[in-house]
């Protein structure tokens, strides 16, 4: 049987958790998973290494290439080292750095192209699937936001960096990036002209989900794409997204590629309560609304990649 | 057939020379290698790793697992990495470290033994063998050098820091650890008791080859185990050998370790020169001298890892 080939665009946690459901899917389908991921990181440990060897920010990468390790001893304890964390909070050294950003910022260096250094930092955990940032180049996020400073609650400021738009309580307001067109990476678009399926979120909406959109060479893909496309609502507002409903990340989408078009929305239906304006909002994104229980038990806001995967395998497995 | 079960003992470039000899000799011979490498650098990237986070100086465990890594391509491509130096000179950040010492100080904090850390490191690289720590605890070399300054030949100092003691222009005249006794790493000791052949050397003869013979529970093990015991002498003499002829190389190893005999003294038949005082020295140690071309072609003073494997075959295979 062909796999199904499906995309997944995101960062961070997000990303990770979308990944995890992936793979739960894997005993009912035969599945084909690319990462597209966000490089526009410039806090922790990925920022240092960005800032003093250049080079991509490997921390949503490395998140990514954990998420899709082989499920064996040895891959396991490969992932856990690379997700290890050197102790310490001194912004020198070796302090804070996670050992698989190391790895990945050395093989970037060493290979000179991120998609090879990507593709061996997958074979060393045996990942069932690719990870692939979604530009070469390291990109910046800016965003107007407004209301930076609780006093001042109507001024509109410029914030710049990934990190600094990540923790405002203001409300952002129109989001960029710098370069403002980074070109796409290559093995990115094709994958996304290959697929069966893209999946966008969950994740943080402004620094994780919107700035595949922003990227024009995806962007085109994405729209001209023949594959069906899926957005993973969050579970839960982060910082960056203050004040926005779900249907306003819905129309976040669209107001940064008005031309996408969504088949489906996939939501938790407790964390959606009156389905009525995500109903809307999907619908206005041409995208029928599926309502699961997609979060952990315990009630924080994250996804359980095993209801995540269990909300996942009737989507992606009908009608082949 | 069982394989021949080999024990090698040193670090740094030495020690990898004679692991890749080793390994020359698989199409003709069974081994079963082990390296047995020393835990007192403390200089460089591995200096800085074990002032800074404590553990074992990972430099010398790591050419010694990049030289056992197998030849095939995501396996060279790891060893390559390993390899990878970050760089810079500042002697923070991660200038000058090798990506290799980050990923074993990274797994031995992880894992909390060097042993399983430089097994799981070994299955990184897909090594022909196992590599061990001679103790599972960083030591200190101490050495009384006389002449260390040009000027005051006559002058005796202790220095201290096996770095120190490579680079010195003084004669070395007394060799200690600190601490004076370590433990050594029990899976070396049963190595030893294991072994078919032991060898020694190349090396640095005071800051690689000796110091083995300064931890007790080594010692102990070399002295009382049935296998045989091979010394392979260098080319050429280095900075902290000066004005020390290969027949003292081996007289230093019977005055570290008085019980020791020795099969088989492995030299250049170029290097050696006479080979009068080399062939008494070695017959003082119980050993028979064996002449063989085993430097490279270029003339420099490094082994020809294929030569020296040749010159390996025969000993190893003999009567078994």
């Amino acid at each position: 049987m062909t796999p199904t080939r499906v995309v997944a665009f995101g960062g961070g946690h997000g990303l990770a958790a979308s990944l995890r459901a992936l793979r739960r899917c894997v005993p009912d389908l035969a599945l084909d998973i690319t990462a597209v991921v966000t490089v526009g990181d410039d806090g922790g440990s990925s920022g240092r290494l960005r800032a003093q060897r250049g080079g991509l920010p490997p921390g949503d990468l490395r998140q990514a290439l954990v998420a899709l390790a082989a499920d064996e001893p040895a891959a396991r304890r490969s992932a856990g080292l690379f997700q290890h964390r050197f102790a310490g909070d001194s912004p020198h050294g070796l302090d804070g750095h996670a050992v698989g950003n190391l790895v990945l910022a050395g093989l970037i260096e060493l290979l000179g192209d991120p998609v090879a250094a990507l593709e061996h930092a997958g074979s060393m955990l045996g990942a069932v699937g690719r990870v692939l940032p979604m530009s070469c180049q390291p990109v910046d996020i800016e965003a107007r936001v407004r209301g930076v400073d609780p006093a001042r609650p109507d001024e509109v400021q410029t914030l710049r960096g990934q990190h600094q738009v990540a923790v405002t309580g203001g409300r952002v307001e129109a989001l960029r990036l710098t370069p403002t067109a980074p070109t796409a990476c290559p093995q990115a678009v094709r994958a996304i002209h290959e697929a069966d399926w893209l999946i966008f979120g969950p994740g943080s909406w402004y620094t994780s989900v919107l700035p595949h959109l922003l990227v024009p060479g995806l962007a085109e893909a994405i729209v001209s794409c023949r594959a069906r496309r899926l957005v993973t609502l969050n579970l839960a507002t982060e910082q960056e997204t203050l004040g926005l409903s779900l249907a306003d990340h819905l129309a976040a989408l669209r107001w940064y590629l008005p031309e996408l078009s969504v088949d489906l929305v996939l939501a938790d239906a407790k964390a959606v309560g009156d389905p009525g304006p995500v109903e809307g909002a999907a619908e206005s994104l041409g995208a029928r609304l599926v309502l699961a229980p997609v979060a952990v038990a315990d009630g924080t806001p994250r996804h359980d990649p095993d209801a995540l995967g269990a909300a996942l395998v009737p989507v992606l497995g009908a009608d082949r």
